[in-house]
């Protein structure tokens, strides 16, 4: 069984890597000859404009999957014809268009932050005054670990907010009041059976994650994103990893947004779980029983953004799981990531102490 | 920093998976380049008897290691002009001579079956009588698996024996009217440093292991296990991962025999162990700090040998991490394992009865 990944980032790296053991072949399509996941698996080298290295590609794997959800439809809907594309393009157009998105979830009944489209700087400043800011404005399609989003306080506050409209229809949402951030990772495979990981609470730094602690929800919450993430599943007849990101206000959940794919809040679960995300998405597009969930042990992920602190110092963190990706340092850029398991929370949480100490 | 393993096997492909995510490149040589190791890591394609091809791939790494300890030490060790290598070939050399390790248990003072050397048979019917039979010949050189090695229960009994020492030297050793079998894993840095894993109960079929299961003995027995791979591996002034083979009768502890390598009855620590044998290996004869060896979960690990069952039906058993090699089906080899991991015993104990049930 040969599975095609589109893009080759370290989300194809870890598919790569989980499907070794199983003997199911992973092949990355990428720009770049040197992207992460050519250090685990194949890369096929091309460019999305290059329809016919694409198609090529396409013809030598038996499903197609990605790992990034920014890929135009109308590139993807074509690869049908040669092989499998799950989750499905319709569930990869309902995750990039953050208009339909949010649609979707007020047509599932999922709570939603009440929300406008802006199409025009006139609509900009009606929706910011209908909403009670603060609000968040948000480019309809594209962004991503917070690109292509800005807090607005006020109708005195526009302008960066207008400079995003300019450029692009934009969605405004009323600001979430949050005690935390959190999601829920979900898998369902082909024949509609869905499992789900525990909660993961969530920390950002400047938009983007840096870390994931699973279990740290009472079972009420978890439900009710469960509940959320199985509708939705339902719904898209979605057949892969699933991720859904939510505010939790005083043990109540406001779905923020989606992501047809593994995700960087699940990567604990490659050494936490029973069955790591990557190697659930690769059973469920595959058409192999989907793995347990449930965690074995105390986690905690730790994200490497912009600098890695030396090896030897990271590997002294006792408990310690690194993950390097290969990639040169940039500001913000994801480098890597570290999980640190434990048999409890207490001795986890003092060992990612000594860990964030080593990133400041 | 890239490590060379002399051999390509399932070994070197899960020591190659191990280095991945450290950015430790892992180059096996091999005499395929289809050996299991292709699937993760580089395999560079040489005999040991191409002295020019073997030393070009020295010259290529920083520090050589193996998987499998019957390479010759002549072949070995001109290779320190290019590289270190770790274990030492003192560690190697020790381990390839039946004899010259059961003296070196003894020199140490380790707790070893009383023992003969054979080169003759007329050498053989007198140890045989003199160890008080049952004994168990083995070729002094060569062998794993139980192959090279017979059961003479009595002077009437000699004739698979004599057909060993007619091609061989063998050492005779009484046989341990053993409750278990168990094998300590431990691990040892650049400094000194010694770190080992619990002990693991191993069950063996037809001479092959079957099933490890660690965390299996009351802590005066690992203790004892403990001790006497510390005193080894300081003797040895020994570097990397080396495991102790053990009987077990009553609490009280026999050895076996070693191996200077990774090793079957500690695959259990990829997902039961804080941190991996295969890991801790690189970790050691890289000079980087070495991971905690304590369990997180309860684990089992069930070698798949001869034939693998459909991957649909492993992967049905819960909580089952499958490891496939790669490799092609013939009888009594060793085509891949499976670790059951769960958080408790019990659990664990009722999926390898399910997984046991598939293998039978």
């Amino acid at each position: 069984m040969k599975v095609g990944v589109l893009g080759g980032g370290q989300l194809g790296q870890m598919l790569a890597a989980a499907g070794q053991p199983l003997g199911i072949e992973v092949d990355c399509y990428d720009e770049s000859a040197t992207a992460p996941a050519a250090a685990t698996g194949a890369v096929t080298v091309g460019r999305l404009s290059e329809p016919e290295k694409l198609r090529g590609w396409a013809q030598t794997v038996d499903v197609i999957t990605y790992e990034f959800e920014n890929f135009p439809s109308s590139v993807v809907q074509p690869l049908a014809e040669y092989a499998d594309i799950l989750p499905s393009v319709r569930a990869l157009a309902a995750a990039q268009d953050r208009w339909h998105e949010k649609r979707l979830f007020e047509q599932l009944h999922l709570p939603v932050s009440p929300f406008r489209l802006a199409r025009s700087p006139q609509d900009l400043a009606l929706a910011v005054s209908e909403l009670d800011p603060p609000v968040v404005v948000k480019t309809r399609t594209g962004g991503y670990d917070g690109k292509g989003q800005v807090v607005v306080r006020g109708r005195q506050d526009l302008s960066e907010a207008l400079a995003l409209v300019e450029h692009s229809e934009v969605v405004v949402e009323q600001f979430v009041n949050f005690d935390s951030e959190c999601s829920i990772i979900g898998v369902r495979s082909t024949r509609g059976e869905v499992k789900t990981y525990p909660l993961s609470r969530n920390q950002h730094r400047a938009g983007i994650l840096h870390a994931s602690t699973p279990w740290a929800y009472p079972e009420t919450v978890q439900l009710s994103a469960l509940a959320m993430m199985s509708d939705l599943m339902d719904h898209l007849d979605y057949v892969g990893v699933l991720a859904l990101e939510l505010f939790e206000t005083d043990g109540t959940l406001v779905v923020n947004e989606m992501a047809p794919r593994v995700h960087n809040s699940g990567h604990w679960t490659i050494e936490g779980a029973k069955t790591s995300q990557f190697e659930n998405h690769l059973r469920a597009v595959t058409g192999l029983p989907l793995g347990n969930t449930e965690p074995v042990c105390e986690s905690t992920m730790v994200n490497l953004i912009g600098t890695t602190p030396p090896l030897e110092a990271l590997l002294s963190v006792d408990g310690a799981h690194v993950h390097l990706y290969g990639k040169s340092p940039r500001p913000y850029r994801k480098l890597g990531h570290v999980t640190v398991t434990g048999r409890s929370g207490d001795e986890v949480a003092i060992q990612v102490k000594a860990l964030e100490a080593l990133l400041s």
